[in-house]
């Protein structure tokens, strides 16, 4: 089973006073850039993988989505997205997706939001995506871009021309990485992104879009504390349809 | 025009002694995966972007490729193409690739090394690509990884832990970088793997294949100087196809 960090305690009271989980999709500063690769959400069947408090499924109802299933590992956050909503188009489960089976054809769009950097078989969970959509069915997911993932020794640092720089190494060296993220030990999986790709291919998407996404300038503009966060990219967004 | 760093006598002269240029092919460690990327050469009509002293031509045509063009900019690399090949099925001429007009689906394969991130409109080269191809034809090149051109300082260091590490900096922020690479002053365009992805898809073009390559521990093996050459990919080889 995947490591369940979310319902530690500690890990748990951390992560819920991120902004991200306090304001929810507004809080997110990649969502403008996420949101702009989803599709016309009216009328789809949506599948939320890791779906957290919720936010982003109850969004897609407001989209008029025909129907939301958020899926995560976490009974702590399941239990607060179920108190927060009140939809009965909008339900939701407790899956671990390292082992999930998906019913075929379910689907039209497959959402999933910074989770799949902690899956170790994502060629496997990619297939089964494929299959829960239906032909031309849409998969967009963010994930740590894996210049962040790669280093063991994760940290800015400062260059010999005194510039602010990030560490990349081990980049080829796919596999665990053992971090202090709000709790000691949260272990993320660091995939390059030609295998993330690939596997995608693979599986039967095609892909439709990237981005390396970092904060904007007109974000820096708004909030100063960000700035010099430009040097790296921090998530990899993808959009990608069944073949 | 693009510069034309490689008419400078001493740039020439570098190059000219790199194991690439002396080996061909075999000189080059990406080679053999970049080569499992190709489709079967057989009676393929190929197109050569920045061809060089012609070793891909010859190679083409040993494949039984029906023929094959190649196109650099560099007068000097042309003179010894034509002096080491005597094949009527090859042709080489001089072309900018920034302004290079191409005959419409007049070729099955266009195949490039290492040249793409000296191209500031990469979205227009690719254009012309993808109206040079017959439908379904293939492109398969290669380029600097991002990773190595993002630096405006680039230059193995040392991280806190002790470890060897490439400093990534400036990685959004797209645009020439002046290096020196044989010669002063040799300019590179640092582009995101995002950019070549969305420019490739919008072009009319589907991904088949990405790789982040470095040498394989197998090479270290053979070549124990490359050593920790592993913590960075260095070139980014792609293939797609004519949607």
């Amino acid at each position: 089973m995947a490591q369940n960090i979310y319902d530690d305690p500690g890990f748990f009271k951390g992560y819920s006073a991120l902004e991200r989980s306090r304001r929810g999709l507004d809080g997110a500063p990649e969502w403008p850039v996420l949101q702009g690769m989803l599709p016309d959400m009216r009328n789809l069947r949506v599948l939320d993988l890791g779906c957290g408090f919720g936010w982003f499924c109850r969004w897609a109802r407001a989209q008029d989505a025909a129907s939301v299933l958020g899926l995560d590992l976490s009974e702590r956050m399941l239990e607060r997205a179920r108190a927060e909503t009140s939809d009965d188009a909008i339900s939701y489960a407790r899956a671990d997706l390292e082992a999930v089976d998906l019913p075929a054809g379910a689907f039209d769009l497959v959402y999933s939001s910074l989770v799949f950097h902690y899956i170790t078989d994502f060629p496997r969970l990619a297939n089964r995506i494929h299959d829960a959509l239906t032909p031309g069915g849409k998969l967009v997911f963010s994930v740590e871009h894996p210049i962040g993932t790669a280093p063991r020794a994760p940290g800015w640092s400062t260059g010999a021309d005194g510039r602010k720089i990030w560490p990349v190494e081990s980049y080829l060296d796919e596999g665990a990485r053992v971090t202090h993220w709000l709790a000691d030990g949260v272990i993320k999986q660091h995939r390059t992104i030609a295998s993330t790709l690939n596997a995608l291919h693979d599986a039967g998407f095609a892909l439709t879009r990237l981005e390396e996404w970092s904060v904007s300038e007109a974000q820096i503009a708004a909030r100063p504390e960000w700035a010099g966060e430009r040097e790296r990219p921090y998530f990899l967004l993808v959009a990608c349809e069944r073949r």
